[in-house]
């Protein structure tokens, strides 16, 4: 392998698939990137089993060439020295040989790297995707779907399964859920499914999705997301994340979303957010969250919490609209702040069914998208 | 004390004085922010004992009132949660009112905060300072000078004067030193000394001076330096710091540095810094840090590194001067890295006197500034 490539472009392919580059790898051959180099593309590989991540540089971007190849071919590079070095070369363009026994020269300007590479054969096949297994949508519509979920995975080990979001394709639509049998957050949204694919039971960790939200583009480009075994494919275009699906099978939460209301009420949301952020300081500060709201008189909520030692803290809020028997409920502030932050819409629709269940927060007018969260049991 | 004052205001006052609350006190009245509330100013003092912070509101800023007072009075308030909520308060001015028992309310639009205040009396006191012992220089100019010191103060607590930064002043001149043992780094300057004041052992801890660092403005402003016993105050204007001197006799470190040498060069700085952090990324995957550089035959010189697990990594220099002895020498990369980081000039004068002798860099053609490296000793 002999090839001069354009070092900003390299860079930036690196430090896509070096997300899948874990530290505490015991295969050595998994600490490297590999670099596969054709006159059709030099692709970029790294993997840490679980997930998978590649990412092409193509001959020309525009009328620029991104790089010339003198002699194909392929080979593994350590990952810890490869992927900040590149980055901080003196030059525009980078020369990359690869000589006898997988020694690589790495030169530009006066500066010769000598790494000590490794034999691309011996690294792991990524799994074949048939691509007609396939589904297309907006990527920032993903993204956007993925942040409004992955607050309420489970961070505990003991229930794995939790620990991911649930992807639901039926027909044109997706559904994310994910909860941690404290709070649930849903979102759905259409979807392009011109083959009829079914998605049941499809869990892809929070962990994954959050590397995954890193690298999905803004700008208005179509992704598509191709299933297979135990694995899913999100194409991005230039770049693949492949990751394993997680065993097990989702407990079924259709039937704990209250369909009916005991005290219904819409709040501004940014006033009730930063209500919620000053309260939230203050209950931190005890570590249970504690935060108590209570209907008031003439319109109006207030939103209280307290800390022996510090004080406390008393929010008012004058409502537009409140309906039913009044209310006096505790929950947890940080999941109520969470909830709130990934709600884009000026008015948030609270719904309650008593102080002991299950409290609905929700964009107003709009169905879309919902949290649950569950209230303390508290006396007085 | 009740009174109500800009949010904005006493928020950049809480965070400057907030720099000295350490979260480990075991003094419950340290672990509050004092408030003193007169007509002339509102003062906001926080102190670890080892630093302490005040500063003031004045009245008025330009035309604008900053704050008004119903009552004077003082009271100390739990930093913990005042140093975040204050921040977030709904409108732009704070209602700040002292009731019985030191119980406070902070009232802000429909936010209500009830805060368990400290007695005031009970706040230790600040050490008097007598301003005749003082002497004055620019702000930024310190700024500069500990920047150019403080990456050399040791970090080993078992010499707790190393772990300092030594100001000498005698007449018009100032003088600072930091060394570990392994690296020295000082900066001189002038000062204006209308008192005639000597400084001699003032030895400030890296740490405390760190804090300073954030808090002197970049303005061109004049602050003084009052020396008493065994604190040193850095008077700022609104903003006063007082810290500790460390116990102890600093080192005689002037026979030392070297006054000629065997070889020297000048190294154009940016591309000796670029070379340099890439060496570094390499030697500091081995954890020695080690580099070597030679001196080539055409007035070139070469920097290496290696690594027996990763590959090496092999950087060339033009010089544009080259005298002396042939060299090759190694040495610690990363002390050689936080002194060029230091340098403000284009050119770099490097002077050695032997493979086992101190290295000393300096910008060229300027004699206020010096860093000495101690180097490796190898074998070949």
């Amino acid at each position: 392998m002999k090839l001069i490539v354009n070092k900003d472009k390299l860079n930036s392919s690196i430090q896509q698939v070096s997300k899948a580059i874990s530290s505490r790898t015991t295969i050595q051959i998994l600490g490297g990137i590999k670099v596969d180099a054709h006159t059709q593309g030099i692709t970029l590989t790294a993997s840490d089993t679980d997930i998978s991540i590649q990412s092409t540089i193509p001959p020309q971007d525009g009328d620029t060439e991104l790089f010339t190849i003198e002699q194909e071919g392929a080979v593994v590079l350590p990952a810890k020295f490869f992927v900040d070095i590149i980055r901080k070369l003196p030059e525009d363009t980078v020369e990359i040989e690869v000589k006898d026994g997988f020694q690589t020269m790495i030169r530009s300007g006066l500066s010769e790297i000598q790494l000590v590479g490794m034999d691309a054969e011996e690294y792991p096949l990524l799994p074949s995707m048939d691509v007609k297994e396939m589904v297309m949508m907006q990527s920032d519509l993903l993204k956007t779907m993925i942040r409004q979920t992955i607050l309420a995975v489970s961070t505990q080990e003991s229930t794995p399964i939790l620990t991911g979001v649930l992807f639901n394709i039926q027909e044109e639509h997706i559904k994310l859920i994910a909860t941690d049998r404290h709070r649930l957050a849903t979102r759905e949204a259409s979807i392009r499914n011109d083959e009829g694919i079914d998605f049941n039971n499809i869990v892809i960790s929070g962990k994954n999705l959050n590397e995954l939200q890193k690298l999905l583009p803004d700008q208005d480009t179509i992704i598509e997301i191709v299933r297979a075994d135990n694995q899913v494919l999100f194409n991005l275009g230039t770049v693949q994340f492949f990751t394993r699906v997680l065993d097990g099978i989702y407990p079924d939460t259709s039937k704990i979303i209250p369909q009916s209301y005991k005290t219904e009420m819409v709040v501004p949301a940014k006033p009730f957010l930063s209500a919620m952020d000053r309260v939230n300081l203050l209950s931190r500060e005890e570590r249970t969250n504690i935060v108590k709201m209570a209907t008031l008189e003439d319109g109006k909520i207030e939103i209280s919490s307290s800390s022996s030692e510090l004080g406390r803290i008393t929010e008012q809020l004058d409502l537009p609209s409140i309906s039913g028997e009044p209310l006096k409920i505790s929950f947890n502030s940080r999941y109520m702040l969470d909830a709130l932050k990934t709600i884009d819409s000026e008015w948030i629709h609270l719904g309650f069914t008593g102080a002991m269940s299950p409290i609905i927060v929700k964009p107003k007018d709009e169905t879309f998208q919902l949290h649950l969260i569950l209230p303390y049991r508290t006396t007085g």
